[in-house]
Formats: structure tokens, sequence, C-alpha cells
């Protein structure tokens, strides 16, 4: 491929304008010096309509994320991580391996390369961090407020594990509840940033990518029966959901639920419960009970699974209720937010 | 799965809001009552975070596309089938056989359901149609005055063909350039209907899935060296990219491009260049001179194919130039749009 010859992008002044969506030389100079540069492989580099990749062996998975996330940068992590460990975890958590990403782009004019320099090169560490590749791309341009900056889709492709057979409609009464660590700190972080809230240690977004965790659990427990990342609507939309289609119910534990004391207090100023909101990096799992125990000790033995914990069960149940077991002794339902709580989180 | 007790959404005169994105029921509700209702195939049913697929034999091509097109409905289509048309396209343009889309929607508060499932329902209609299932989806909703109306990413994955090895780099001086119908179709449709040109007979977008072209293509003329659909930036940007890619010219010839008389009225009108102009539906094919009447034989066979001409060659260049032919006998350089003459094309 020749360079093309052109001035170099004012990459620290410069802004997005409707050229760069046009198809035509503005955008291939976008491409050629922000998007390519950063996130380089031979899978890109090959500069066609789309990736060509090696023969794959085994059922693949696929699974497609928008992120909305607004502000963009946050405590933690910022848009472009976020967008690359999200669809990573939802391939992850399929029971497949993640082998390749896709990342679409929609540019609002008059975002400043610079951010959009920050961003890409952010998904551009995580890809690496995870051996994960973004392989293919698009790049659109709306008007000044048709967009909010930034949004970005990913789309990943990985490959089912031979050896296990994960669903949200496997979980089986007397199956055990995990989570792999606290709840509600992605969300929260969010939050705090929207709504000004100092705390004196600021609330980390818990952003991050879960295969190398589901592939330790799987290693140490291949019977577990649902794996699922509690993303948007937290920790209590995950397990309706999971209700729903196994057609069971669940009990928690509330004593027993991992979260952080600046993350509860947050909580308790908004008027939000810690199991209704987003986590980026937090795995849930479903479980017989034999083999519960050795599925926590290998979530605990992983630096992302260290404050792992079991928090409830499986119990039949037709009306598909989750519930929980009060700190107080009391006994409450569990439902999912019904209403625009927590919009644009991830 | 057990269905939700809810009453049903309003397809009539309803509209989307911020619940609809946030996770918990509303979402579901609109999932299952518009999403799945309309997609529905076996493997969005299974109501995961992804989709488990077949395994699948060969090497994988992947490519990804966001669509921002304005207005959402036009003559000919709508950001619907487009969404469906183009990636299809993209994976068939690398010589691989389209299997399975995912489908990512971002959604403005305020968006009337009835124009949401209109999109939908085209995108079941185009993607049955093509034999090429929806498989995974997701869905976020931004603020009103944060998006506009609907922004669809479609990302597709397809099997390579084992015969074939076509690229934007392969094109080699002798080379015939073909192209499988009309020029401009599309980017004119958009733009009659943005700037209210009425003419005798409206201009229709030539959107359409390529994937049946491209294979009785390969079929007859395996030796094919370059295939892409001339979308945004239209023909001049697609064939400078190629010069670029393969560090070749390309001679084209004026008064062999096929242009429909309506096309090159309004493109005067507007001051335009028909070969400026985005196409949905078109194929263009850089094939070995030894090849070239089977391959052109092979698209006029084809309904989309109909109208297919030979325009041009390629040529050693070192400057990798694009140049005409004109009908008045002289030479002229064909160079990519620089500016935003036609933002949301696409």
């Amino acid at each position: 491929m020749k360079p093309f010859a052109a001035a170099p992008l004012d990459l620290q002044h410069g802004r997005i304008d409707l050229s760069h969506g046009a198809g035509g030389r503005a955008m291939a100079q976008l491409i050629e010096q922000l998007f390519a540069r950063s996130l380089h492989n031979d899978f890109l580099a090959q500069g066609d309509d789309g990736a060509r990749l090696p023969r794959c062996h085994g059922r693949l998975v696929m699974a497609t994320d928008a992120h909305v996330v607004s502000p963009l940068f946050f405590p933690g992590g910022d848009m472009g991580c976020l967008s690359v460990h999200g669809t990573i975890n939802d391939v992850a958590v399929m029971g497949a391996r993640p082998l390749y990403l896709a990342a679409s782009f929609i540019l609002e004019e008059g975002l400043l390369l610079a951010d959009l320099a920050r961003i890409v090169d952010s998904m551009a560490e995580a890809s690496r961090a995870a051996g994960v590749p973004i392989v293919t791309g698009d790049t659109k341009v709306v008007e000044r407020g048709k967009a909010d900056g930034i949004f970005i889709t990913t789309t990943g492709v990985g490959v089912l594990r031979e050896d296990v057979n994960v669903s949200g409609a496997y979980a089986q009464p007397g199956d055990v509840v995990l989570v792999s660590g606290p709840l509600g700190d992605h969300g929260m972080a969010i939050m705090s940033v929207r709504e000004g809230l100092a705390f004196a240690a600021p609330i980390v977004s818990d952003t991050a990518a879960l295969h190398g965790l589901v592939s330790d659990l799987l290693d140490a427990a291949p019977g577990v029966h649902v794996l699922r990342d509690p993303t948007r609507g937290g920790l209590s939309a995950t397990l309706n959901e999971i209700a729903h289609q196994s057609g069971v119910g669940v009990v928690l534990q509330e004593a027993h639920m991992p979260v952080r004391p600046a993350v509860a207090a947050a909580c308790e100023l908004l008027g939000l419960d810690p199991i209704d909101v987003a986590n980026e990096g937090r795995l849930l799992v479903v479980v017989p009970a034999n083999q519960a125990e050795q599925a926590l000790a290998a979530l605990r033995a992983h630096p992302l699974g260290r404050e792992a914990a079991r928090i409830g069960e499986i119990i039949a149940d037709e009306r598909c209720f989750v519930q929980m077991h009060t700190r107080m002794g009391g006994r409450r339902m569990v439902d999912w937010l019904a209403a625009e709580a927590l919009p644009r989180i991830c």
C-alpha cells in the first residue's frame, strides 16, 4: 500500500468534520494516521472491506454491543477499553474463547481528534492485553448535534469450548450462585462523575476482560450451568433474565453480597441498590452444588476474582421470582428496574 | 423461555424512551415484542448474550458497517434493508460466502415504535431473502438530541471460497475494469429526497445483496483480481483506493460508463459527477483480460447485473493516478472527493 501524500492530521487541536466520513481522501487519512497506526495488526493491514482470518476449528460464537457510555472518560476507564472488554466478555460468558473483534465508529462532527486518539489508543491497549485483535472497522460521521461525541459498536467472534455447555436456560434447582467480586463499581464510578459526588477514595470502574477468569473457572468446574456478566440492569436484571430463561426461582443472601463501602455509601445517597447497578468486570456463575467449592476456589485464585463470593441458590419456582433474605432477617422480592434510573452506563 | 407478563407495546403510537435501553423489564419487552418477533430464527431464540453457531469449515471473513443514512426511508429502501445489504456485500466482495449477521441498534429517545418496527421488518425481509440470518443483537437508547432517530451497525461473518483470491491489492496492468450496472442510483435517490427534487420517474436506490451475483461471477471467472462495492465516495474513491493498494493506474472510458438519464440530470443540477456518488447494489470487478468476456457474460446473466459494462483498464503507473478519457476526446484526472459533498449517504 502506497501512503497518501498528504499533510498529517493535527492530533492535538484538530476536530472531526463531515469529510472524515465521506469515503474520500480525508477518511483515508484518518484511517491511516489514527486508526491503523494505533490498532495495527496484520489483519487490519490487509486494507480491504473486511478481514480475511485463519481457518477456525470448532463451533462459532458471535456477540455484538453498542457502547454509548457518558461521560467518555471515567475513573478506571473510558469508552475505548469498555468497548473491547464488553464484547470480549459477552463471547466469554457463552463458554467460548474470544478470537477477533470488529469495531464500528459513529463520530459527531466537532469531536476533538485528541479525544478520539485517546479512546482508540485505549482500545488498542485493551485489545493487546487481552490477546484479541481488532481485525476490521468502519467509521461514519454525523452532523454536530446528531450524536454525542462518539458511539462504538464492537462485535466479537470466538470458538466454543467443547467440554462445557452453558446458557441462561440451564439453571437448575439446587445450583449455587457465585459472583466474582464486589457489585456496582462501574455504575457508581459513572454516576459519581455525573452527579459530582466526591469521596475520600474515588470509586473506580471494574471494567476488565473476563475471558482468562472464565477459562480458569471452566477448567476447574466444567459442569457450570450459567455464566453471565451482570452489566446494564445489574445483578437483579441478570438474575431475573436467568430465572425466566430457566423457569426457576433464585434466593439471594444480602449478608453475603460483596459491596465496597464507598459504593454502598454512594448508592444510599442516590437511592439506588448495588444489585441494580452495572458491572463491567464481574462474572455471575450458576454451578451445581457439587462443583461450587472448586468453582469458588478457581475464581479466588485469579487476580480478577479474589473477592468472589457465594451469594445465593436456585430453587424450584414456577413464578420465576428472584428473592433476597435481607440482613434484617426478612425477605423481599428483587425485581428488575422498570425505569430509566441509569441511562448510558455502558 | 417464559414470556413476561406485561402489557403489549403500542406499536402504532408508542415511542422509545430511556427505559428501553436500561437493561430492565422495558428492554426485555422491546426485544421480545418487536425485535425477536420480527427477526425470529433459532439462533436469536437462544436468548443469551451472543449466538452459538454451527461449526464452520474454511477461513473466516469478518466485516462491519455502521449505518447512519438520512432520511431513514427513501425510494427503493430504508435504513433496515440497507444495513443488511451493506454488510452482506462487504463480506461477499472479500470472495466469501456470507453466513451470519449481528445487528446493534442505537435509538434516540422519542423514536416512533412504528418507524422502528418498519425498519426491523425491512431488515428481517432482506435477511430472509438473502438467506443470511441476524443471529444476535444489542439495543442502546440515548437521550433526545443525542442521536438522529436510529443508527444500526451490522457485522457479518462468512467463509472464504477456496478457489479465489481477491483483494484491493491485486490489480495488475492489463486487467479490465467492469461494473455490474448504472452508477449513482443510491446516492441520487437520497439526494433527491433531501433536496426536494421531483422527476417524472423517481430515482430509486439500487440497494441489493450482491452475494448471489458475486458467486455466479466467481464460478465463471475464478481468476478475478479485485471485487468491491463502490459505496461512499462512489466509483472514484473505490478506484483511487485500489490504485493505491495495488500501486497501479486506472484509465476509464466516460462513454462506456452506465448512468441512468434521471441520475445524470440530477447530478448535473447538483454539480455532482455520477462516479463520485454512492451505490449500494453495484459490483466493481477487476479481472485479467483473458477472463473479462466470461466475467461480463456471468454478470449480465444475473438479474442484478443485466446492465453490466466494461468501463476501463488497469495500467502501470507509479503515481497511482485514476484518469478518464472523456466523451469529448480529452483526458482528465479522477480524484476522490476531498469535501463533505454527500454526508450520511449510507
